[in-house]
């Protein structure tokens, strides 16, 4: 693994993570209806800490493999939308916009998933809390868009 | 070049250019002391569906030849900083945090411009109007930061 690649990806990451932080939860989130299974919030910027610091390692000890222009290409996907879901479901509160978006991060996440296996077994595994993770977050974003039919979009035109 | 790997970087551009229409300009734009040559609205879409089209095509060419996982790195790099640049400066309205922003963008679209340039000569040419487009957009952003001190940032907290 090249370390100055791994600091790239993980620098990319930062960019994504740093939506947790310029949207925040905040009181809205806690006005909403949630299923009873939502984890307690101190367990998602954990959760997000490792994937990153795990899909960058694991995007560096691919990005140097032959044949890993699809694992890139996913890789660039899921980092795209996982940028653009914060601000979809925290700062337009669009629950079932981020939906929409979110639907497009767990199948670029699958793609991470399938391709990195292919090419090296522990860049695949380091995909696996990725894809479990996205497949809690889908659920969530799923039923909170359900239990919160009357939540009203945030109208920047309005502002 | 192949098209399902152009495809897939489109895909991903689409994500990141989805931005645009959620977070419009609107009347809040229009309402900030702009510098005399900033560009018409009309141009930012036309601009940005040439580059997105561009970029596709450089990473779908640099994607499968030898020793571009650098190439591969920035690309990431730069459509997660992409993706994050809108919602921060017409969602937030931060207007100094989306020159940061803007900074990792400028920064990674440089670095893709050198490292596709270094392995294809077609894919580098690619990168030409996307380095020039985030030049005047890093000027606009600057200067408008500038000319409109006393803009408030939203504060998601107090809607």
């Amino acid at each position: 693994m090249e370390y100055i690649l791994f600091a790239l990806f993980l620098g990319t990451c930062f960019g994504a993570g740093a939506t947790g932080g310029l949207f925040p939860p905040g009181a809205w989130y806690v006005s909403l209806n949630k299923p009873s299974w939502t984890p307690p919030n101190w367990v998602f910027p954990v959760m997000w800490t490792t994937i990153y610091v795990l899909i960058s390692f694991a995007a560096a000890r691919v990005a140097v493999m032959e044949g890993s222009h699809f694992a890139m290409a996913f890789w660039a996907a899921q980092i795209a939308f996982n940028t653009l879901w914060t601000p979809m479901f925290f700062g337009l509160r669009r629950l079932k916009g981020a939906l929409v978006v979110m639907a497009f991060l767990w199948l670029s996440v699958l793609g991470c998933f399938i391709t990195h296996w292919q090419i090296d077994f522990w860049a695949g595994m380091a995909m696996v809390p990725y894809l479990a993770w996205v497949s809690v977050a889908a659920m969530l974003n799923y039923s909170v868009a359900n239990l919160n039919p009357d939540v009203e979009a945030l109208d920047l035109s309005k502002l």
